[in-house]
């Protein structure tokens, strides 16, 4: 394959520095520039280069960042980060919904280089920016440009003290007042105060707030967004009547600033009610086009879906760089050897290859997930905007809902999990600041429990593979959906009598095996749950009791391996297809069985309670399969990280530096030569 | 029970102050004060309650620590308070050796207040002290009056850049040189440089450093401790020859200064050769008492098993705070409802229950097992001293070899995991930096990788398991253990021979269900291991490849699965014996229940591949069981961490509070009040 240039003659795919990576690299089954290509598109490639350059050669981008700055230091770095990629501007808005691929690769640049940096931007572009838009209404257009020249800086303010996940308790509150048609928005108490809210700590000017709205007469209406000023943009104080300020230090992303703020009795114009689900007259009198609370209430909401399906790519690129780190350092770091002279890489002990393969072949899995699930979330937003409200555009949404409530658990735990395998599959250098993977789990962290906490999130995925089977029933209707996902229930009941056929470790690697086991698993995990809630609520159970008694061994597994299915479904079909290149096609079918029979052998207690497995045999095979498939990896893994992996500018981890070189970077300061 | 009162009046164990944990703390099933003095008895109360009070009255130990510190101001504090604790003289030195549970009780109180102060002292006086006294001779005793006189202060520096787990690997050299009786310590290149060594960064004067011990004519003897000078005590300023420096920011304890030091040719007398193991005559003639090179080897380095024990102890100290918090925080926590109106507190939620309940139950299982351990590691000690060169003396070291090399990995793992579902089930409130399970979790993290990486240390028990079986042979001699935690193995075939037999979740409501259970596991994993092992060695492989072929799936399970059972079963017979008081039986024995159960459910996958589990029922009863424990528990949680939280001041954490009082206490800097 030519190398890819750009017009500057720079190869758009440098060859890798020369160093002790080198052996390791050549050792490689395939042309990794070729995989690059395939993965990622010649665009995309030339657009993250741009990207990255202009950071790299940026003295406002120069190290350090996360955990080795003071918070105060850290937060006044980022904004002015912040800044300056705006006037990057390497998006223009315009652009933005023609060209979600490159959406995409920002949102992966930057936060390759810090999520504090990334997460501000689109908080402020991307979340408080498209809140208006899409919850607003003509009168609302004006703030647009006044968000992309930074005249006014924004944040998204739902959250309070004593209520995150349920929403619904929410306790700020919005009266109309018809004599000066302002709307006055207060906080009744400490425990109502807007809290965690990203950008609101210390640079925001402008708050969407979520409240309780209130007609002349006491009626509620329930929660409705509105665009608060709470800041002066000149000197930074607060308004009147607004309490503002820092929530102090967190785990991770401590270059964001996470605010709480109290409002006391603060008045805003009428017009600023971000109106689309709802208004009120200048009179007082509450008018609407959705009929029913609960609908309303899921309109306004809508805008959180997208944060989640963010949130599963956050935690791939922190998966993509922690695998890059450790296996580049894994290939190089020598200890231990048949004889007491010789010691050899630890990547060559099968030990460390079944630590970190799974990993390596989850950012792969995961990655071409999100990817494909970010473009889905596009089609259901040009229909939210289009106003579209056919059947089918209310079957996605709900669709997306499930995926992406159970794919950021999925996603974010995978890489929680994998940072720390990564984290002490490099001993004592991975416990060094420097080498970046405590922070990497440390800004990894909050997606696990912000825009939904995980384990309250997988019930909303099991509740609607539960309404599904429930919808068939007897004679009813075929189980389809706009994005396929749910489609093989249909087939329910065949799918219970299938049991597992392979009977030595070859039948096992492709990833079509574990496919079947998967569809096999979802389907008695969707029997079990629905014969447990039918039991519990004629037991006389209520409801809301019954559901919480079959989350831990019936709904929260069935969600989870619904989602494995569907990632192990879309990387199967993506590495199948036949535009894959021939050079491409035996290590992208090892990196799908890998991740597939690796994700299925934490249900092997299961697959033998069920029956689908029976015999030593199975369980056998199915280890030994992960085993052959870690070590037919083994020597395409340093190449396999040179497609994700970032320059090492952004990597930033002497370990995982591309050369390979064993650097260990001493603090000067305490380096006191001896005379 | 009558209160408790020390000498002043003041009750050895207060009251809870009263606030809004009050409610929860009334349901419990048992008096948690009579529970506080069996598990620790009267006097280590009232030790620890002194040693408390004392840092708790003393303003240098006031607040903050830990990550809210920038690391130059952490580690000067800390060095205060390392000073300051001598100064208190808690526990003579002369009263160490006689008071075993008083040493576990300053560590655990250090320890709760803050690992990098607790690992300072103890890297001095226990590591450092304890390696010139029983490495040493007679000609090293005049340093023990310094040490503890702070006249001098140590560290231990074993580990190098390029070698820690291969300790065998280490290249720093000491060559005697006859015509001055010196011996010359020297790093030849950079990766030979010590690195990693706690105290040695800003503070330590002198450095007891393992070398490779050369005679005149080149012979090398292996590795030998000597002590080294490396700073002026009084200036600080290094020696002569000496570069040393602090290795930089680490993910957690930074109140430590972990050093580097390389030597360029430092000559030091030849008394300061630590010489217990082997010594040099001043013609330079190589003389020792140890035949074998190896088992000089091993007792040079047999300092190191009691780090990895206190690990144990550390990691099980972490746990305790983590759950203490966590729990506190879900018994007043409230989110959702059976009503829109009513919320519960969230620990009413199976799942919460769930994600909590077995971490408390572990840290009960594993405090009793590190306790039980450290009891045995000082008879082992106490042997050691005495030159017991008796087998039972050597079987003794063999065993507590074996128990603690799969102890640290277990404890340290299950508090890692432990306090990450604990900042999680917290929510946004885990997240925050001052609720300290940010900080628990990066103080922990080191635990996972030194002293030993977790899993390679692993190979350390199972190679002990697969040695025991292989010396039985058929008609071998029987299977027995100082410590009896292996003569089980003595019924290995009938063992293998048992199936589970419950059919009801009721029937495993007793640890005694998955004793039974862990020993055919144990078995089984023995079996396939020693199977395995086999076959890879007929198949042409080198030991060093077969072993390494066999850990993935077997040896490092056996060794885990082992060291589970040990402690499941000291649990059991600590829960189960006839001096436990009446009204703490059923809490106790439901601990015990639950800890087994939850860990044997990791291994339900193998209970059915070998057959020892059949058909759905076992599986499912033992899911229920595992909830029934939970739902029986959950009353008694918050009285339960009453018995092992320390004080509010100790456990630093605004939501872990005794009274259970939400407080937010807002950075007041950034707390702008609006005009």
């Amino acid at each position: 394959m030519a190398p890819l240039r750009e017009s500057s003659g720079d190869p758009v795919l440098p060859d890798p520095p020369q160093g002790p990576l080198h052996v390791a690299r050549a050792r490689a089954s395939f042309p990794w520039k070729e995989l690059a290509l395939f993965w990622e598109g010649e665009d995309t490639l030339r657009f993250k280069k741009a990207i990255f350059s202009a950071l790299e050669n940026d003295p406002l981008f120069a190290h350090p960042r996360g955990s080795r700055l003071s918070v105060e230091k850290y937060q006044e770095l980022n904004f002015l980060r912040c800044k300056r990629v705006f006037e990057y501007d390497f998006l223009p808005v315009g652009d933005m919904l023609d060209s979600l691929p490159r959406v995409l690769a920002l949102i992966e640049c930057l936060g390759m280089y810090d999520w504090s940096l990334a997460v501000k931007f689109f908080l402020h572009v991307l979340t408080f920016g498209s809140a208006i838009y899409s919850s607003g209404s003509e009168r609302h257009l004006k703030y647009l440009p006044k968000i992309f020249s930074l005249e006014i800086f924004g944040c998204f303010a739902l959250t309070e003290v004593s209520h995150g996940s349920n929403t619904k308790g929410i306790r700020t509150t919005a009266h109309y007042d018809p004599s000066t048609q302002e709307f006055i928005i207060h906080s009744p108490d400490f425990e109502a105060a807007k809290f965690w809210v990203g950008n609101m700590g210390k640079t925001a000017t402008h708050a969407v707030v979520f409240a309780q709205l209130y007609t002349p007469g006491g009626q509620c209406h329930g929660l409705h967004p509105f665009l608060v000023q709470i800041r002066d943009p000149k000197t930074l104080l607060p308004m009147p009547g607004v309490m503002v300020g820092d929530i102090g230090k967190k785990l991770g992303q401590n270059g964001l600033d996470n605010g709480f703020a109290m409002f006391h009795k603060v008045r805003i114009p009428r017009q600023d009610l971000l109106n689309r689900s709802g208004d009120v007259t200048p009179e007082g009198a509450y008018v609407t086009h959705v009929k029913d609370v609960g609908q309303r209430f899921s309109e306004s909401l809508g805008s959180l879906s997208s944060g989640r399906v963010a949130i599963v790519g956050m935690s791939v690129v922190n998966l993509k760089l922690a695998v890059s780190i450790a296996l580049r350092f894994s290939a190089t770091r020598r200890q231990f050897g048949p004889t007491d002279k010789e010691e050899v890489p630890v990547l060559q002990y099968p030990m460390q290859q079944w630590r970190l393969l799974p990993y390596l072949a989850a950012a792969y899995a995961l990655d071409h997930f999100f990817k494909s699930l970010f473009l889905d979330l596009g089609e259901l937003q040009q229909g939210l905007l289009g106003k579209d409200r056919s059947v089918r555009q209310a079957e996605l949404g709900r669709e997306i809902h499930a995926l992406s409530s159970a794919g950021k658990p999925l996603a974010s735990w995978t890489a929680q999990r994998g940072i720390q395998e990564c984290r002490e599959a490099c001993g004592g250098h991975g416990y060094l600041a420097m080498n970046r993977l405590g922070d990497l789990r440390d800004d990894n962290d909050p997606n696990c429990t912000y825009e939904g906490d995980n384990s309250v999130l997988l019930q909303q995925t099991s509740r609607y593979l539960l309404g599904l089977l429930a919808r068939r029933g007897p004679g009813g209707a075929r189980i389809e959906s706009p994005l396929k996902t749910v489609d093989f229930l249909d087939g329910y009941a065949d799918i219970l009598g299938r049991r597992f056929e392979g009977s030595s470790p070859e039948d096992l690697l492709d990833s079509s095996v574990p496919l079947a086991a998967y569809e096999w698993l979802v389907c008695y995990l969707l029997r079990e749950s629905h014969q447990k809630l039918s039991r519990e609520k004629r037991s006389g159970k209520s409801d809301f009791e019954a559901i919480n008694d079959c989350q831990v061994y019936h709904c929260r597994p069935l969600a989870l391996a619904f989602l494995e299915l569907t990632v192990v479904r879309r990387f199967h079909e993506h590495t199948h297809q036949p535009r894959v290149p021939p050079p491409l096609r035996a290590v992208l079918r090892r990196l799908s069985a890998l991740y597939a029979l690796w994700s299925l052998s934490q249900h092997t207690a299961l697959l033998y309670r069920g029956g689908y497995f029976s015999g030593e045999r199975a369980g056998k095979v199915l280890e030994s399969a992960i085993l052959a498939l870690c070590a037919q990896l083994k020597d395409d893994a340093v190449a396999l990280v040179d497609v994700i992996a970032p320059p090492d500018f952004i990597l930033d981890s002497p370990i995982g530096r591309a050369d390979g070189e064993k650097t260990v970077p001493l603090t000067t300061e305490h380096w006191i030569r001896a005379s």
